[in-house]
């Protein structure tokens, strides 16, 4: 037996141990790369110096951790957008499987010019023609069949130019600032001109963003009974957030209540939020992916259809200093699956 | 010196006695009263009845952690709503801030039916009067000039029977569930007929809710910029979710995206919540506060204009297997001030 003073000080010299190693631990974690995608370079340096600033809590730009939201953008900000977006593609499927069920609709415009497969007719669809296409397969179902229809099309349909899921064309490098931000406390929310209610069924899955975090354009849902009298709502054709362009503050301000510190783009219609996320007070990182990679992803700008980044927003960029990243220099990889 | 082999026994024997007593620290902890404001009957056993079996991961009505959503109604179900809602008496308050600035308020009715103080007038004010009224003390400032003008009334205002703050008159029992579930790993959510940009101010120092979580009533925003081109946000007269009655499910839905496991309420505009509540898979919890003490609160149901409790909603929960919480028998207190 040991004596009980002797018992007493190697409790202390174990204790006084395990409280370095935790220390060294914590501080190796912490010098250790954090975005292993991103090259050196002025894009990666923002983010890691923004994080750093607002973190310490005697910087005096630190953001108290309720405080620490940031807001993404989704299509060409964190996955593809190209050549259609995403949830256009799950719109031009789900005609077919309408018109399977209803030969009515197979023979009415423009279900027709969809079911073609004609692109150069698709192409020439005009918005009153997309808002009929989204109506009649985004509403009219229950919010769970909607999620249902969602769920299995995403985990089976593929990208024309990659054949892989959509949810595998994801951006390794913003999955990694995503991470990073959550790791050092703050909480990441998805802000897409996008469905919310498309989004939200694998917004957890593949980005590790909970749907109450996700906001994006939404309709209506109108509370009934089923047959068996149990509580259900409904999807109607009534749109009640338009989260795109000068929407995207205001979807912020409803769903959030707070404005971001950090917010990420790549288009003319994440303009406003920057600016929005910009005009607080403090520090505040305003960042726009640009798709200059032709070999890679596609490289498109000012006269893209989809995903147009005008002249106007780079000079906007450059004078309020916020970071324009370039997809060819700043990442090491796209994909996650390009990863050795 | 002590040898080696010695020192790793002690190790060994410091670590363990470490790890039993954090094991009984947390078995001890567990144990402990976590509603100690509630009278043992039906309505707190409930609560303990359903944390048990949607948290242990051998039951089988166990919920995911993800998956844990509660909803709580304010007016009535946390707080006091009689004789007027809070927020009333702020907008009250604020017309007379409004007169003070233009005169030309002070003359037009309704506002001069509200400044005259005239109890019984401005009982008879019709729902097109209170609806000019909230349009004018909640919308035509920005988000933050309101914000902070709710900020400083409620610091300040007293509720005239108590002569306390209205955040003061919050129930004890009731905070006490909220922290039990969010000890339980529950996400807390406000769900209220009220305005989501007025709970929104108080809701993380009152209840533990930060802002995100407050899901209520909401005008619309309009994107612009300040004289000196810094982006903005001003409220405007457009409703974009009336959250109260059928209102709610559709407001969970936008707001939250799923289906809550938990809701609490306490009148006719709660009925829908607890249904749609009711009707997801699985162990759920639907309870509604029944004002039944007119000596420690007040009295009232189905005749009450403001929380209106009628014998159909007493009904439905009778035969729907709901909770009703007497507030005279259930609740040892009403508020945290009166606990000893």
């Amino acid at each position: 037996m040991i004596s009980n003073r002797t018992f007493h000080r190697i409790n202390r010299i174990v204790s006084l141990a395990f409280c370095a190693l935790l220390f060294i631990a914590v501080k190796v974690h912490a010098q250790s790369d954090s975005l292993p995608s991103w090259n050196d370079g002025p894009a990666k340096q923002a983010i890691l110096d923004f994080v750093k600033v607002t973190t310490d809590s005697g910087s005096p730009k630190f953001v108290p951790p309720e405080a620490r939201i940031a807001a993404f953008d989704q299509d060409g900000t964190t996955w593809v957008e190209q050549p259609l977006y995403t949830q256009v593609m799950f719109a031009f499927y789900q005609v077919g499987v309408l018109a399977k069920k209803d030969p009515k609709i197979a023979a009415a415009e423009p279900f027709k010019t969809v079911l073609s497969g004609d692109r150069a007719a698709i192409a020439k669809l005009k918005m009153p023609d997309l808002l009929k296409i989204l109506a009649a397969t985004h509403t009219g179902m229950t919010v769970e069949v909607f999620q249902a229809s969602v769920k299995e099309w995403i985990a089976t349909a593929k990208d024309p130019r990659w054949k892989r899921p959509y949810t595998e064309l994801v951006y390794q490098p913003m999955l990694e600032v995503m991470k990073y931000l959550r790791d050092n406390g703050y909480k990441t929310y998805i802000v897409t001109g996008g469905g919310q209610d498309f989004v939200r069924v694998y917004s957890e899955q593949v980005y590790g963003i909970p749907p109450e975090q996700v906001v994006g354009t939404a309709a209506d849902t109108k509370f009934s009974y089923d047959k068996n009298g149990k509580a259900t709502l409904t999807k109607v054709p009534k749109l009640i957030l338009d989260d795109d362009k000068a929407g995207k503050p205001s979807g912020i301000h409803l769903m959030i209540g707070r404005r971001p510190v950090a917010a990420f783009g790549n288009s003319a219609g994440d303009q406003q939020m920057l600016e929005y996320t910009q005009a607080g007070d403090g520090a505040r990182l305003m960042m726009l992916v640009h798709h200059d990679d032709a070999v890679r992803e596609y490289a498109y700008g000012p006269k893209s259809k989809i995903g147009t980044f005008p002249d106007t927003l780079m000079a906007e960029a450059r004078k309020n200093g916020w970071t324009v990243i370039s997809m060819k220099n700043d990442w090491k990889v796209i994909y996650p699956f390009e990863r050795k």
